[in-house]
């Protein structure tokens, strides 16, 4: 069967936009047409990755909104929300469009405008995606972040410093990233010393309230070739859930819907964590760093902390991690996330990181709804 | 390649129920589930198409939710949103699921909560699809079907009674629906006296709020051999839009994304309008049949509303249409509409449509979100 290939891709920045959900999606449409030579009547299907556009900006429709300002009318649109994850189910419906022959040319643009509402209203709709029980009892997504924090502390030994490290290491990556929301190095006294969120996690363990869009261009491998010699494959896509309820979870420093949807991936890529040159995980809260970089495969259980120390998922180290910033540094637009991490994925694969180019010719893209409810990976990899 | 199948279906009671989204959707899942003979632990993956939890209950993650409740995790799981043609978009996905290889068992479940909603909260979620300057300016849908009625009634040459005579068949039709949430005839005079909502068209040109839910088990042909020699087969999907601003449109009698995604449907199905046994199509208004039926090839430009007259599309008539009810009468929560179609067509198919039962070997069912902003066209035939 032919491949499914990416062949144009763009983000917009990321951070506190003057603009709507509509002008934000159709700002990353358009450069990933532009980027990928296309124009929005050669799209067969458009799919946008959102989560609330409704709660947010009581606009709903947008799909076909941005079919107009694409000008890709009478294209097939759809929205897929999956919360955060929403980024990774679109990949996989964008995938599924393009392998299963319904559609030649897909686009994908995810985008979440936020920051026009407070960050309690904010938090209050990405709090809708939890257990009703569990949060009327105060458990929010931080509280089980912090919870899940002080387990994988006492149960593997590792340091409070570790958790600050991922921050750090991350605003440094996205020092180099023109896009991100917070352009600015951080010390670990800064993120150590920053006020108390959800116990033993500070301001500094938690990604911001962002605005932005990110897009891509899917074909088939066939197809792609007449466009262009830049592109990549879409080797491998997984999703899986995990339960509703938090609490339900045998161990909760283990994320199942990581495992279940990475080795999903993995088989179908024919490939395993050790084949994996660089990595964009879901940063919301730095612990869940350690979490996924351990059930992906990428390190024993109760170790990710120490490739952290070690620097080994620094930008010059074995694995490189969040090379774009993630989403600590970069920023959060929720239905944006996922798209973004592949976009990070295809400028690397392309050697067009910039300052931020590893040396890299598959990466994996974890990307996490709720509290690990829902869960997508995706590998990318050079043709 | 191995077709896509329809091994189990169900819809529950639609009208003004006491239960939430998730508890209807687990409803109608858990009969689907016992009609294909499947265990939520089988499915690969399930979707949801519903519109507006968030606004209308303050509930997301709704997939996640009812992975738990159905025992289904760790299915992948995602909502598939295209306002009022969720569930044809559902269906697409479902279909693209399993025609690309990615899953082997995929449940669809559609469902809406609305009624404890007024109907002008209702409404305004609604309206939340619509382009914001013509939303300003009082262009609703209702209003849209108003002007685009007159246009109909004064350039085809059509009676005003003709409208109401679809009202009155689909009433007639519900009333043998045991899901239908009006069981009741309604006489031409009930239609024509009753108030007007948007002049031309009275309170029985209009389907009503609802809740309600309804499910679909997809799986190759091959498998779905395994299991029961009583299921469908998925012969051609199709999905478009039209312009997100209705008055951009050159004939607003003409519902560009009903021709578009049915021709795209019939080409997959190699079938043709002449082919179609029995249709459920998307009567929100009672014009709205008339402008399908033409779109989709069924009668001439203009020459529905004479079908209508004549007793072509009754249930004793050479093409039967919405021998459910429709969403006249059987009710319209927005994310449900479009899996009830496909699930009378599946009873129609299967010879389970006990009174409503019509002679019928291929069935299609026509999807519309906003005023026929996006469409998703659908033909089911026997194996």
């Amino acid at each position: 069967m032919d491949r499914v290939a990416i062949i144009g891709a763009s983000m917009t920045q990321f951070g506190d936009r003057d603009a709507w959900i509509r002008e934000l999606l159709a700002e990353a449409g358009d450069s990933a047409l532009r980027d990928a030579g296309v124009d929005g009547s050669d799209l067969d299907h458009l799919y946008v990755s959102n989560m609330a556009s409704g709660e947010f900006e009581g606009q709903t429709g947008v799909p076909n909104a941005l079919a107009h300002d694409l000008n890709a009318v009478p294209a097939y649109t759809a929205r897929i929300d999956q919360t955060s994850s929403s980024g990774g189910a679109g990949i996989f419906a964008a995938w599924q469009s393009v392998a299963s022959g319904a559609s030649e040319m897909t686009m994908l643009v995810g985008g979440e405008k936020m920051t026009h509402r407070t960050t309690g209203e904010a938090t209050d709709v990405i709090a809708s995606l939890t257990h009703p029980v569990e949060y009327k009892h105060g458990v929010t997504l931080p509280s089980f972040a912090g919870m899940t924090a002080r387990k994988y502390l006492d149960e593997y030994d590792a340091p409070r410093e570790s958790l600050g490290k991922v921050a750090v290491k991350n605003h440094k990556n996205g020092l180099d990233n023109p896009h991100a929301q917070f352009r600015k190095e951080v010390d670990l006294d800064t993120v150590l010393d920053s006020p108390i969120v959800a116990d033993p996690l500070r301001l500094y363990d938690f990604c911001p309230i962002t605005d932005g869009s990110a897009a891509l261009v899917f074909c088939p491998e066939s197809v792609a070739r007449e466009y262009t010699d830049d592109y990549v494959v879409v080797s491998g896509v997984g999703g899986a859930t995990d339960t509703h309820v938090v609490h339900e979870r045998d161990d909760p420093t283990t994320m199942g819907g990581v495992v279940e949807s990475s080795q999903i991936a993995y088989e179908m890529a024919d490939r395993g964590p050790e084949d994996i040159d660089v990595a964009e995980l879901h940063d919301m809260f730095t612990i869940l760093e350690f979490l996924q970089s351990e059930d992906l495969g990428f390190f024993e259980k109760g170790e990710g902390w120490k490739a952290v120390e070690e620097g080994v998922t620094d930008r010059d180290g074995d694995l490189p991690i969040n090379t774009s910033g993630g989403l600590k540094s970069k920023g959060h637009p929720l239905g944006a996330s996922g798209v973004a991490q592949a976009y990070e994925l295809y400028q690397q694969l392309l050697g067009d990181a910039g300052a931020r180019q590893v040396d890299a010719e598959v990466g994996l893209a974890c990307n996490v709804g709720g509290f690990g409810n829902c869960v997508s990976t995706t590998i990318l990899e050079q043709p």
